[in-house]
């Protein structure tokens, strides 16, 4: 177990290490612990060392200058320069709303960029300035559209964070697919099955195989199949892909880059990096800030007051899950499993840092 | 069998009957004719009755003055007067247009309107300005947020429409459910069971009833239950409402007026009438028009020739199926049913205008 505190300074030592800016390892070792924090440690610690390995093999740029390639009074296309994704998102986003404290909204498409963790951290940037926040992403081909075989698409989540008076806010933060990645992963090295309607196998047979992946096999989108509207899930993940890379200028579906060192670069491109789609919309854009957080109460507490189903206790709102795991997990702390403990002592001592194992 | 010209034609008859002007009625034939003409009969001529019923009931208003209420450089709320919804939605997506043609994007968010038909026709509206279009907007509640049985949301559909070049556009039109309510109702007229994942009881049981509505059961959102992602499609659709009903002042969930004068108008208000919310991106707010519609080419012909799975023959762009329903249709034209013949009649006899029945 880990404290919050040690675990942020490990991290921003691994990045200042590697040769990143002291304010970009700030940005970047706050997103990593923002994944811990809230519960999604799939996108928190266990992805230290794809940093660390796309910097040794000379993929990542840790001196980046990211800049604004073109713009209008409500938008921007930013060149991440192949900057740690975290870097160049969270510029990105900060020019999203700069703008749209300007132009009343802003829209950033941002590309040659990197992985950049959890989607929510970005969108919940605009919440302090009293702005709705949104970002997209597009990610490493694993999903097939509806009725193919063929892996096209990423899990290219959505994000939207929309502030509340007295509630917490509203904090979607979603996979355009049924399951994420990682819970796949997690299943297989347990040796379990996964329930039908998460993955197919090579000839686009549903598969219970969590390591269907490595067999030719695909995950499929939100919806499942066709009848149950798998359709819809391949709309929002081409939208997310089209609005990162199109906009932007990054690669598109099959030809966005891997995350891992591990796997080669590909060969085509058709264009830089990873994309991202920031936008920030100031609440005063449309009604007064208090008129609207005061109505978005009532909505949190309409939906909360929904009647449970049999069988269940209550009805969440978006953003529920991950703030009880945050509450939780500052109180009790951050557990980090032996098998990443230990890639993060070899990264340490690559490094010539420290790192206290807490299970040693 | 009906030509696309002469049911125009009667739609706009009605209208003006009812009182619109011409621009108004002009207006609201080509969103009906759109629904038409694009296989979505679901929102044509059957639907001509409800408009005519509420304006009977003196819900609805024939001399509206939709305008302006609030707005920033890229963004603006439309009171819609309680249009005709086609009539508040065509004005509004016009202002973002406008609004992106100075700002590079434009943001509308439109309370005190009616049901508008289909999304995609606002969303499409943005093409011929070489832009993206997006429109959303809430609906009548009839769909569950996960783990409830309280129906606190519509189908809250999501359209989104981006130019290509030399291939068709790409035009995303879809519900946030896993099946459109319209194909609930014919499975039920046809004394059908349908497939479980849509429907559920008023206990939170999966239901094969597609009747169950009627007997205080409820849709499910995209993703159908909890283990296969319908908290994502629950997310979408409470997205939806909050951009559609509270940036805009309009009701939200569970307090969206009916779209029928069958049902009674609701006690408690939480705002004005229906909401929906309108986007326009200018594409060269972020990359040249040509080269951002050659990559959409490339990104449409690179999904096309995905592998089928086994026992599919094609892979469809979103847009596709309306196409090819639209040049059928177009050819050989629209069928309507014996008993929306006889409602349309009923209605031109009231208003004192023709109307052929084709199968008389």
């Amino acid at each position: 177990m880990y404290t919050y505190d040690y675990l942020l300074r490990f991290t921003r030592e691994v990045f200042l290490g590697m040769g990143c800016s002291e304010s970009d390892s700030d940005v970047i070792a706050d997103v990593f612990l923002a994944a811990e924090l809230r519960g999604h440690s799939s996108h928190g610690m266990i992805r230290i060392k794809d940093y660390f390995q796309l910097w040794k093999a000379g993929r990542i740029n840790v001196s980046p200058s990211v800049r604004v390639v073109h713009e209008s009074p409500s938008t921007a296309v930013v060149d991440g320069d192949n900057a740690v994704g975290m870097v160049a998102a969270g510029r990105s986003m900060e020019i999203a709303i700069e703008k749209a404290r300007n132009a009343g909204t802003g829209w950033v498409a941002t590309k040659n960029s990197n992985h950049f963790g959890i989607a929510g951290y970005y969108a919940m940037m605009a919440l302090r300035h009293d702005m709705i926040g949104i970002c997209l992403t597009n990610a490493n081909p694993l999903v097939a559209p509806t009725f193919s075989i063929s892996r096209m698409m990423g899990t290219n989540p959505v994000a939207v964070a929309i502030p509340a008076l007295s509630q917490p806010p509203f904090i979607a933060d979603f996979a355009t697919t049924p399951i994420a990645r990682g819970k796949l992963a997690v299943s297989e090295k347990k040796g379990e099955k996964v329930a039908l309607g998460f993955v197919q196998d090579k000839s686009g047979k549903p598969s219970d195989n969590p390591g269907i992946l490595k067999e030719g096999g695909s995950m499929v989108t939100l919806g499942g199949d066709r009848l149950h509207g798998s359709h819809k899930g391949y709309c929002m993940s081409a939208i997310v892909d089209i609005f990162s890379a199109l906009l932007s200028g990054a690669n598109f579906g099959p030809f966005v880059p891997p995350s891992v060192a591990y796997l080669p670069v590909l060969e085509k491109k058709t264009g830089e990096g990873t994309g991202h789609f920031f936008g920030a919309m100031r609440i005063d854009a449309f009604q007064t800030s208090d008129d609207f957080k005061r109505k978005m109460d009532e909505w949190i507490e309409t939906f909360r007051s929904a009647t449970p189903a049999d069988g269940q206790e209550k009805i969440l709102i978006p953003g529920d899950p991950e703030r009880e795991a945050e509450e939780r997990i500052r109180k009790d702390g951050i557990v980090v499993i032996p098998a990443i403990e230990n890639d993060l002592e070899a990264i340490a001592m690559d490094l010539g840092i420290d790192f206290k194992k807490s299970s040693s």
